[in-house]
């Protein structure tokens, strides 16, 4: 490929929409471009990178014995009313009508169709352990898309769904598929990725994990226990709170709090610290019913925990006159009936609390939950914080990072099978309900997740094996003879060797030619000039910056060869061995 | 990959609902799941499959220096609205809002798109001519999916965008591209594919083709000249009608005809040849607008053509009493003013004619177009019939066939570059809008035509370029532990050596296997029993059944080879070199 015939432009203001890096180089580099909010184009640098990783993934998916199979964008509705997601996703399920006045979806998941496909066939237990996987288009409604191709609507994921007899044979084959992720991460480049418990959200099941690239760009939180090693998304760590005891006896009194809406300014006027209040969030339930929720001041609600626990999906509440709330004033005590009430376990067992009264700048000091609420129950519906104890080792070892959630896999269970009435026989003649799993990755998502982690001022370093090409070939002055000879036949010996090269012979300045080259990221970079050329060398470096060499003419192929080979070796020096 | 492992599952019957072969044979062989109307999931065999017509495109179109991109299957509807075809495009196109109310459409085919992505840099003629494609997922809402994978409402397609500077050039690649579209589908076993003149419909611009597969299981229908070769579908074929001159001055008469609204009941009433008669068909516009066009009694409309001359999409009509329109009585003369009257050539000329005469059971005898309507234009509105005039030689050559089609190319001028204000500067310096063309196959479509030419009673029987595995290898009475011992390691030889193999080593009765080997369909097939096991030996036959011998055990891999090289050889015979 020649830089000259390619699509796409390059440049070097920064986007001003773009909030992170792998985002503003993407686009800087001609890699996409934006269709809609959350919807792009790819262009073939994009493209081609997107291919190396998928033929990785296929890779692996196939040492897993996956059997390559495609389903449908468009779902019918129907198939996601047999499991009861059509009702209980949210808007991110995008739902429309037919011609003929069917409700159909745009799938963002493929288990519903995973089991339309296999239930008539795998009806007696030799069938199984079996695993299908797709890479294929979803797309999800987000209500925020953001960070380029990070969070998007459209994407193309690989998705995979394993079917066994029990949950032991799920458990063995989600071990191997765990590994064979950790594979995919480090050949891609991504070593650095980790798994970390997580909370099974929509999919069901029960014990599930994400991958996780620890980055400040990333949009989720990952709890980390320095102590022990523990990983969890925050949303899935149990948060433990040790409360000291309270002073006996501190009578419930109501006292005036003006201005004192926050618990900022609470603290502030009444001289607590903030550990010593109980604090309101409120929502609000499909049927728009509230739900307020206490917690410790310094803690957060977890809206995954909360949703889970009540297995309804929350938003944020308008609270009305009419509601009997009184917004920056709720207290546990004294709240209107129709209200759904639950409390964190971060205020079990302590007393002496600030929370507000349910009335107008009024709070009451003195709370003692346990007296004052006597009948309530606490859940674990805060999330864990910086400095939390942790859930494994139970020492005040946690720490928070910030990361992006590059795959996850799910044990289902027979959440889908059961459903959806999938069933086998088995050796003693009795009808059971196979056990799944689920696995995914978003092939955009990790592409953009290896740039956001590799990558210099100049633009992205990609690693050999994703690399949209292996090597840049660079001409400098194409004009003269001696210098277009030399490149036009290097470019055709490196073709003729199989290297994935980009030849850039444009009559423009070295700057220009080199800070495309910089945007293109290729490993390896060769640059032909009047002078090399006449000296009978090539200038040879990588784009890491840590080699820039010259090398014989004639040795050429056999250099970028053994550079490239170098480069994969280092890949794969951090690529665990799979798991039989 | 072995058979006891592979989802899906075979059997004899066939579907009710399944009206061709390739439809009922990719049920039954485990190749397709319906999802939906129209909609499937693809399993193994099928997903190889087109994997493999995909990478026979892809050298295709990259030979033609075509650039792989991947553009959004949901389109913002203001795309559409650039090129107008959000409101010309009827409901074939899915169109719905998301969540934030914008409206959306499902793409069915991408030329705004494509028009996106590179109109802001292709800014200069030196970036031109250039190819972009992709293998995508489109969706067609089709008022009436059939014949399986045949017309599907999502399918994946492989469609390509070409830029250039002049109309010349777009011819020049126009045939570079037409040559590629003839070796995609010889490479892919059918080389009986031929191009032939069709109609752009929606597409817009002047010339296209399509490529067509003869059979009496295709929906379109095309002409083709015996005389002189011409061949074009017959929605584009001009109809050529000769008129022997009416008898002269025979007035207009209004006759009574009972019982006679269809033209067979009135030929029979009357005594007149079929010809002698002008009949209507009555339509309606998008605005409910009727519609009424006039064909010589022994033609048929040609709505395409229809369309194509009115600019609008139309729909059977339904004829209400107000409308003054009296159905099965209906002439040119005496027609309520509010009608859209539209008269084909074939009437032109004649005299003498029977038509309606707008009343109920009563004809006009005696009918003379250029006396009693002397103001009516006369269009191309009718289809070519079997033994018709050829539009090429003149000569009444011309015969029908039923035919697939599989690929469709259009040379699309100005149309979408212009309406979407792309601009490029030319050498002068002046702006101009580069001209474009398109260029489309379907995968899917493409894999069932394979099957539907390449089958016989017992199943598939796939070219070896596009068959899901190139060998089969059958283990009669795996429990034996030669045969066993035997065939486990040629499995192994086989894979060693690159060949793309499926084992069949299930216990199973030996006309099970091979039953299902026939609806696999591999080009080879391999045979290891305690017999031949025993002797050393293995059994080698061909799917087409035109070969079946036996070989020694020590050799297999080499003459699996051998049989393999020798089916490729026979593929490539018939593959036209490369236009450069």
């Amino acid at each position: 490929m020649k830089v000259d015939n390619l699509i796409g432009e390059r440049f070097k203001e920064r986007p001003s929409d773009c909030t992170i890096e792998s985002h503003a180089l993407m686009v800087r580099g001609g890699y996409i471009k934006q269709v809609a909010n959350g919807i792009y184009s790819q262009l073939p640098p994009m493209k081609r990178i997107s291919q190396k990783i998928e033929r990785i993934i296929r890779e692996e998916m196939d040492a897993l014995d996956g059997q390559e199979i495609l389903m449908p964008v468009v779902l019918p509705g129907s198939l996601w009313q047999e499991s009861g997601r059509y009702d209980s996703v949210g808007s991110e399920l995008l739902r429309f009508c037919d011609r003929s006045r069917a409700q159909m979806v745009l799938a963002m998941t493929h288990e519903e169709a995973a089991v339309q496909l296999v239930r008539d066939s795998a009806k007696t237990y030799t069938r199984y352990p079996f695993m299908i996987y797709q890479i294929q288009t979803k797309f999800r409604d987000e209500a925020r898309p953001r960070a380029g191709m990070i969070r998007v609507r459209e994407f193309t994921m690989k998705d995979a769904y394993s079917f066994h007899t029990s949950q032991e044979d799920l458990e063995r084959y989600y071990a191997r598929c765990l590994r064979a992720y950790e594979r995919i991460f480090a050949r891609a480049g991504l070593p650095e990725v980790v798994a970390v418990a997580s909370d099974s959200g929509m999919m069901g099941g029960s014990i599930s994990h994400e991958f996780m690239l620890l980055t400040p760009a990333g949009e989720d939180t990952v709890a980390v226990c320095r102590e022990c090693g523990y990983r969890a998304n925050v949303e899935a760590a149990a948060c433990i709170v040790r409360n000291e005891p309270g002073q006996e006896d501190e009578p419930l009194t109501a006292i005036p709090t003006p201005h004192s809406s926050t618990i900022e300014e609470l603290c502030t006027f009444l001289h607590v610290p903030v550990e010593k209040t109980c604090k309101a969030v409120v929502y609000q339930k499909p049927d728009d019913g509230y739900v307020i929720a206490f917690v410790r001041g310094d803690l957060e609600i977890s809206e995954s925990k909360l949703t889970a626990l009540l297995g309804c999906e929350l938003h944020p509440a308008e609270i009305t006159p009419e509601s009997g709330i009184v917004a920056g004033y709720i207290g546990p005590v004294g709240l209107p009936e129709h209200v759904t009430v639950v409390l964190d376990r971060s205020v079990r067992g302590a007393a002496g609390l600030v929370t507000g009264a349910n009335r107008i700048e009024t709070h009451y000091i003195g709370f003692d939950p346990a007296r004052d609420c006597p009948n309530a129950e606490y859940h674990d519906i805060a999330k864990i914080k910086d400095g939390g104890i942790c859930p494994c080792c139970k020492k005040a070892g946690i720490s928070l990072s910030r990361g992006i959630e590059v795959g996850n896999i799910f044990q289902l269970g027979t959440k889908y099978s059961k459903a959806m009435g999938m069933q086998y026989t088995d050796e003693n003649g009795n009808l059971q309900t196979p056990v799944m799993g689920c696995y995914g990755i978003g092939v955009g998502r990790l592409a953009a997740s290896v740039c956001e982690v590799r990558h210099d001022e100049l633009g992205p370093v990609w690693p050999v094996s994703v690399a949209p090409w292996q090597a840049e070939l660079c001409c400098l002055r194409a004009d003269d003879p001696a210098a277009r000879e030399s490149a036009d036949a290097l470019y055709r010996e490196l073709q003729n060797a199989g290297i994935d090269v980009l030849f850039d012979d444009r009559p423009v300045r070295a700057g220009v030619m080199f800070s495309d080259a910089d945007l293109f990221g290729c490993p390896v970079r060769i640059v032909v000039s009047p002078k090399t050329a006449a000296a009978g060398q090539i200038e040879l470096s990588t784009r890491d910056k840590t080699l820039k060499t010259n090398a014989p003419r004639e040795n050429a192929v056999a250099a970028v060869r053994e550079l490239l080979a170098g480069l994969a070796g280092d890949l794969e020096k951090h690529v665990p061995s799979r798991l039989e």
